[in-house]
């Protein structure tokens, strides 16, 4: 199930993103995704409206990513019938990130199971890692 | 370090808030904290916006609210001159809330040392266990 | 399933234990439980053979025995057809437990899916905590 | 701070190892390491006597085992004066080894910071992924 559209104008032109998600979209994204020659990456450009009283990324922006990063790197791993959702998730915080700079998230799968895909990812900032992430989704079936 | 502010009206009236956050206050809450019998909790009420495409609120909104409910709990273990930064995060999904809900987290300080603070918690959604977390934070100098 | 015997003498006279476990059992072990008045319990009696080279008990055996601790207070969710494996485990370190002292741990259901039981836990050193961890076991039915 | 010592014979001939530590190396172990072109990685061949009542390894072989990863991929974190403490852990497992296979672990660090060294790894069995972690060590100075 992918309900991706593509990106028609400014930086992100050419890319994909999911416009039926209310939070991850429309309030803290849009957030984009496409597949270059190292496999899938999601990416956005921190905003002011990102950061915490210290002037960096809040944390759960990058965690909001992060999940969201998750899901690019696992869409594959879902046919038309199925999807995922979130089971675990960990991370540490390695840099704070600065408004202006473009956040990359690339997760690789690690085991594609049955009823578990299992990922592990890095978001860097302008290229440095800024966060360490693994997760596990649950695959469930979309009911016709 | 504690710049709060009183919540002067609405469902939250007498509440505390950081406001200067832009993303955990200004975009994604206000999120609210006070201390009842049971000790420190946080709050706030889940609407449409942070909801993802199943319409139930996004992991990372919840994440987001989860750290926040560390800094709420963890707030006694720093004093006038130091602060803390969220070092590790981990957590695990147990449902799904629904927009309307009342979203609350109680976290609890396992150790206070000296340069990092242990806690665990959980979130829940009107009463029921939503999300399980665990975090740690660094203790931080204020340069003066 | 739960092929548990009770120990006969010593210390954990009464207590229960699977010895069907050449790691956790033989090796690390033994681990014993049983159920008290607050529910499921875990212990063992640190040694110098559960040490590392600081003369604390290593973290690998307090991971090993929190999986333990998994399993005793998850044992209520399988059936007599079903059981389980841990497929993600987290944890914080918070002090270094000594030889000589009474470990113990107790983890608490979360949730108990159709899919995946999610814990809690704790584990202390003569009743002070000393790690903090979280697992989630997947349900696998036991073919007949 | 580094004790290690080289293997004289066997099948890690020529591999080093730390044989201060009375449960890694004594009871679980030896576990080996050694530095190859793609940098630090730590091994173990798995025997009966590491694994569940299922006939794998048990899982809390594998955390041992990647806790001593941490330690060889991080090292060169550490000078004479200053060790570290592993102050939180996170991992998924993937599939269970089989007695008989050859255990490899490979981590890296991801920042080594002035309090904190961050890491993430893989434990792999005859080159199949079984296990993913990650890990935070503290840093500690040696008192002369």
């Amino acid at each position: 199930m992918d309900n991706r559209v593509t990106v028609e104008q400014g930086e992100f032109k050419g890319w994909s993103k999911w416009d039926d998600q209310p939070f991850e979209h429309d309030l803290v994204g849009p957030f984009y995704f496409r597949t270059d020659e190292q496999g899938p990456v999601a990416a956005f450009r921190a905003e002011n409206r990102h950061t915490n009283a210290a002037g960096t990324v809040h944390g759960g922006c990058l965690m909001t990513f992060a999940d969201f990063a998750l899901f690019v790197a696992a869409r594959e791993s879902f046919d038309d019938d199925s999807y995922g959702v979130t089971v675990s998730f960990s991370s540490e915080f390695l840099r704070g990130p600065q408004p202006g700079q473009l956040i990359e998230g690339r997760a690789e799968v690690l085991k594609s199971g049955r009823q578990l895909v299992f990922l592990r990812g890095i978001i860097t900032a302008d290229g440095k890692p800024c966060l360490n992430f693994s997760g596990s989704l649950m695959r469930l079936q979309i009911k016709s």
